[in-house]
């Protein structure tokens, strides 16, 4: 389909579909392909979207399925009937199945999986077997594989016969009798070898086969670091039991990087949900917040005496406390992104927290300086300007702690570093800019 | 090479390479990928960074710099000779040459264009001038085409006489004699028709090759919805020009989820920036929350008398803006997310905004309830936990208009609204929160 026109229904049905006919509707729906359906349905508030999956056909509905996210995907699943369902997924390949009966409840799953032939029911529950985050919640089972003692012509009669490869086929794999790995062959060099080789001649080797029980997001990395395309997935016995395509590794790289940015702000949720869902969703860590807000306010009480008598250390000790939060999300940020990334190590976390030190001296330096000037030509008052100078730089050198320390201890607990990390940091900047500020307000203005 | 040895060699170089003697890394790095290397790179603090670069085989050097982010490439490409340089670019795909050489200052760039071939001073000129961030600047110019009236098997002995075919090729591209695109043809299809048939009769025409100009996440988000490995690239006639891999879009998206995290905390580094680099990437948004730490003080100040007689308010004023500044931070993250996602538009903002405002008024009353107790039993009095309470409520509904309003101008300025975003957000409701709680104070209290 040509891009702008497919662009174009894509904007109307975001934009105007309330202004268009139920028919109308179906005929853009009609033209669109099922990830931009999907888009179409991420982009609608609840009922809009509701409307616009009822107008999809029953063949389309299981591959818009596949394509939404989790939250979405498990509302209009409660929708469908099991007959309409069992009919929509029909066609997927394997890991969109699973990944489907993976949100229904078990009771509808065992359902759904009755309606289904012998064949596929082993199949599906073979894929159910492996945690939704592992090489083995990716794979599909639409392999090619042939024998090493093959000839290439015979391998390309083979595949002629097969009339169709399956998507993103960019190697077939080489086993044994047994099912067992031995290599693999890419399509590229089956076309461009000498007919009467045999595949044992040219299989490449040095490739390595997923385990089924690796991470998803280290078979990302492995992806990415390899430039693959496909990759074949072995059990613990080294048999062959599918392989994992490159557009499913984008979806994974695309969600941990959407939970990364959402995490740190302590939300989890799709951009249209309801709004009581949405209002579930954040008020985990408003209330931590609340609880951390109070632990502040409580240093703050201790020095009731001398705000009482210097009013404007109350006018001036959120600035303290501001800056302190600022820089330790920016040092938990470059920390978040590196361990991420797996490039914070012990070897290297030492020369990192020096630097973050050296970083915080230096800024500090410059902004206290900046804070102290303002801060006397407001107040006229000396002592105050040079106190709350050096109420900075303390702030920003334990922000430097707290923006270390935090994510990798909520890592050594096994949490997610990225999850209210920003709350629990900025409550160690606001209680150590409070204290060292009012603190040395005590000290020397009393 | 075996997944779990490579794991160990990439371990030991980034954990302990310092206990090895020169010649036992450089075996380490021999057995290593490219991209292995650019990652060992990448988390190396930079002293050690340069000396893992200075043991690398010269034809190592350009692919391991084509991995490397943009900051670290600059460091170590100020560090080679010109003849180097050309030498280790050699071999390279050409957007990788472009990649690198976009990042030289002009002069140096001329001096080494002017010690290659004609053949490939002319290729990079051209991929020269598209910018980074079009299709155009992804481009490799590896395509294979044919025309529309070749036979398969002419085809199948055309691609053999390659003897290899380009990385990630899945497709060829079908053009007219003036090399304007026709259609393509997948090796997969190739494979698998009678060889009889002409490329005409099974070629595909309903994909859609990417504009040169085309902005490098549309392109990214085009690979996502059609599930593509690689895709053609046309020039403003129609002409082939050249064709994107999968590879280069995922690390399109990469850097994309990675600008975004950054983005929000006000930091652009790379995780071992030396000190002075880093202090300088984050001293800006400090400065500008110095600012907003101060407009926010001097709301404090407006309220110097009534904190004067009820020392408490100094103590609980925090709190209200800082419920404030997470709420609004979470309300900020969804839009945020949803502008990138491209999921945000005209027709359903309304809808968000209600269901945000839906959203504070839900957490705000359960919230300000919490709040309302516990400050009742802190403090034993009733008027001012009534007064948080509402201060709270009407906080709460002020970090909806910000977190919605300023990244939608942001947006409209032509500014990235993920860059500093928190920052303006937080001082928005640092200001209500101050002016409700201390105002409704100033009103009931005195």
């Amino acid at each position: 389909m040509d891009n702008v026109e497919s662009k174009n229904n894509l904007k109307i049905i975001i934009d105007d579909s309330s202004n268009l006919s139920l028919n109308q509707i179906r005929n853009l729906l009609n033209k669109m392909s099922a990830s931009e359906i999907a888009h179409a349905l991420e982009s609608s508030p609840p009922k809009q979207r509701g409307l616009l999956f009822s107008l999809l056909k029953t063949e389309e509905e299981g591959d818009v399925l596949f394509e939404l996210g989790e939250e979405i995907q498990q509302d209009l699943l409660s929708n469908i009937s099991n007959e309409e369902l069992t009919e929509a997924v029909k066609e997927l390949e394997l890991d969109e199945i699973v990944d489907i009966l993976q949100n229904l409840p078990e009771e509808r799953m065992k359902k759904i999986l009755s309606n289904m032939s012998m064949v596929d029911r082993d199949r599906i529950e073979m894929g159910l077997t492996f945690p939704d985050d592992t090489a083995g919640g990716l794979l599909n089972t639409d392999v090619i594989s042939v024998r090493p003692d093959n000839s290439i012509n015979e391998v390309i009669s083979y595949l002629r016969d097969q009339k169709e490869l399956p998507e993103n086929t960019d190697k077939i794999f080489v086993v044994n009798h047994e099912n067992e790995y031995l290599g693999e062959l890419s399509i590229g060099k089956i076309i461009t070898s000498d007919p009467s080789m045999i595949v044992r001649e040219i299989m490449e080797t040095e490739f390595f086969p997923l385990d089924a029980g690796l991470n998803d997001k280290e078979v990302a990395t492995i992806f990415e670091r390899n430039d693959l395309i496909s990759s074949c997935v072995i059990d613990e016995n080294g048999k062959l039991i599918g392989r994992i395509t490159i557009d499913d590794v984008v979806d994974v790289i695309r969600e941990d990087a959407d939970q990364n940015l959402l995490g740190m702000a302590g939300v989890a949720e799709d951009t249209f949900a309801p709004p009581g869902r949405a209002a579930k969703s954040r008020v985990f860590w408003l209330s931590m917040n609340l609880i951390t807000a109070f632990i502040a306010a409580s240093t703050i009480n201790l020095f009731q005496d001398v705000i009482d008598k210097i009013v404007y250390l109350a006018v001036l000790m959120p600035i303290v406390a501001s800056m302190g939060g600022v820089a330790a999300t920016q040092t938990l940020t470059i920390i978040l992104r590196g361990l991420t990334l797996e490039q914070i190590n012990t070897s290297n976390i030492g020369w990192l927290f020096k630097r973050e030190l050296a970083v915080s001296i230096l800024n500090g330096i410059v902004l206290s300086i900046l804070v102290g000037f303002i801060t006397y030509a407001w107040f006229q008052d000396l002592t105050i300007a040079i106190l709350i100078s050096c109420a900075l730089v303390i702030n920003l050198i334990s922000s430097v702690f707290a923006g270390i320390v935090v994510p990798l201890m909520l890592r050594k607990l096994k949490q997610d570093p990225a999850i209210g990390g920003s709350v629990v940091v900025t409550t160690v900047t606001d209680v150590i800019g409070f204290l060292s500020f009012l603190g040395l307000a005590t000290i020397y203005l009393i």
